[in-house]
């Protein structure tokens, strides 16, 4: 279970789990955290995590969903490295695979229709908006550089059983790209919810589920608020995070 | 001011406003009052409100903006009469016209980007969902026999000038559609707020503002929640309906 130099290991505070990160390499915030606890998973489901980075997702899942098996797929080769060892430093290699690929490839790599859910964290902004990180693995992870969101969906879709869930954290801010693009690979979208900083203040994060080839009809869920008062969460949120405890 | 038979007047308790209905011709609910206080509309405007039904609001309207020029376009020729007659009951025939013609037409009646504002609170559910209501009114109103959603965002799309704005009530399970077909006719959905009847309860409504013509980005504003506790109105809904008083 090898630590390599740069890198660190914390305690997720959730049933004993560890992570291994890596500063430079764009450590995992709170949107896995809300993506986890949003999707659907029913037992024995076999999922799949696209752009998987340190393995933060796959990690979540196993806790909360004590039958699923889960894969993760990650381009970076050491990104991809370090999830495997997280993974065996928590004895989970039954239960999660971490491959290094890319998610373009999905077909190859996995067929067609094969896992009952695909999670997908992608790339938050489009090259030219926002600041770029200079580290590479920063670069890649949070501006659309490696693949755009549609390119993302369609490999999600691909990948997804008919029938099956799609579950996606994004920026509130590009829902309508978020949605125009669900509906142009046949995943439709089926619940919403939105994070709120605040309450009073605009959603700056949304949690999207959606169905391949499901019927029209969204449920928006109600919306979740992260602070309670000054750097306080609320008691939705600090139950999430207790929830492995 | 004549009203007619099986007709009624009530006062809207703003500014002394009172409106003509029908209760067989589907009275005017909270729809059109959270659309009137949710729309931008600046100094001078023109607006055009497509399937203005009883013309509640432009009467709205009227009084939350004093310089605003406001037309109501009705296909149902009955009730055009009776929001042309709730006009003069109120001495508004300077500020509002009611026009009695169909939206599909809006091009012909009006030319092209002549407004500054188009508002639209449309035919709620496709035909085939939902109980129809026996009375020919209510069935124009609440379901998309005379037209469909896309039909309503092309004419608005159509009379809206370059720049201006188009607001939406519509259901919150159909925002998906209403998406994707306002980009279909370019208008950019800039500001969404979901209606939640109560906290912790998934939202029924939404109120969505477009740009003709807008770059991509959305504002997800906070949610509205009707109700506080039991029958009693929240503390914002409260405030909407006494900004007239």
């Amino acid at each position: 279970m090898e630590v390599r130099f740069g890198e660190r290991v914390d305690d997720l505070g959730r049933g004993g789990l560890r992570i291994i990160q890596h500063p430079e390499r764009f450590p995992f915030g709170m949107d896995p955290v809300l993506l986890a606890h949003f999707v659907t998973v029913r037992k024995d489901s076999r999922v799949l995590d696209l752009g998987t980075g340190c393995g933060i997702i796959p990690l979540l899942l196993s806790a909360l969903h004590p039958t699923a098996v889960i894969t993760g797929l990650e381009i970076q080769p050491d990104t991809a490295d370090m999830a495997a060892r997280s993974v065996a430093l928590n004895g989970l290699e039954d239960r999660i695979r971490i491959d290094c690929g890319d998610y373009r490839h999905v077909r190859e790599l996995y067929g067609h229709g094969k896992f009952d859910v695909v999670t997908l964290n992608p790339p938050y902004r489009e090259p030219g908006t926002g600041a770029v990180s200079p580290a590479a693995g920063r670069a890649t992870a949070r501006h659309e550089l490696a693949g755009d969101l549609g390119a993302a969906l369609s490999a999600a879709s691909v990948a997804v059983k008919y029938g099956g869930r799609v579950a996606v954290v994004f920026l509130a801010e590009r829902l309508v790209d978020l949605l125009v693009q669900l509906r142009a690979v046949k995943l439709e979208p089926k619940r919403l919810r939105l994070i709120h900083p605040r309450a009073g203040r605009p959603a700056n994060l949304l949690l999207l589920e959606a169905v391949k080839g499901g019927g029209p009809g969204l449920k928006v869920e109600p919306p979740l608020t992260v602070y309670a008062a000054g750097q306080t969460y609320s008691a939705e949120l600090l139950a999430l995070y207790n929830a492995y405890a």
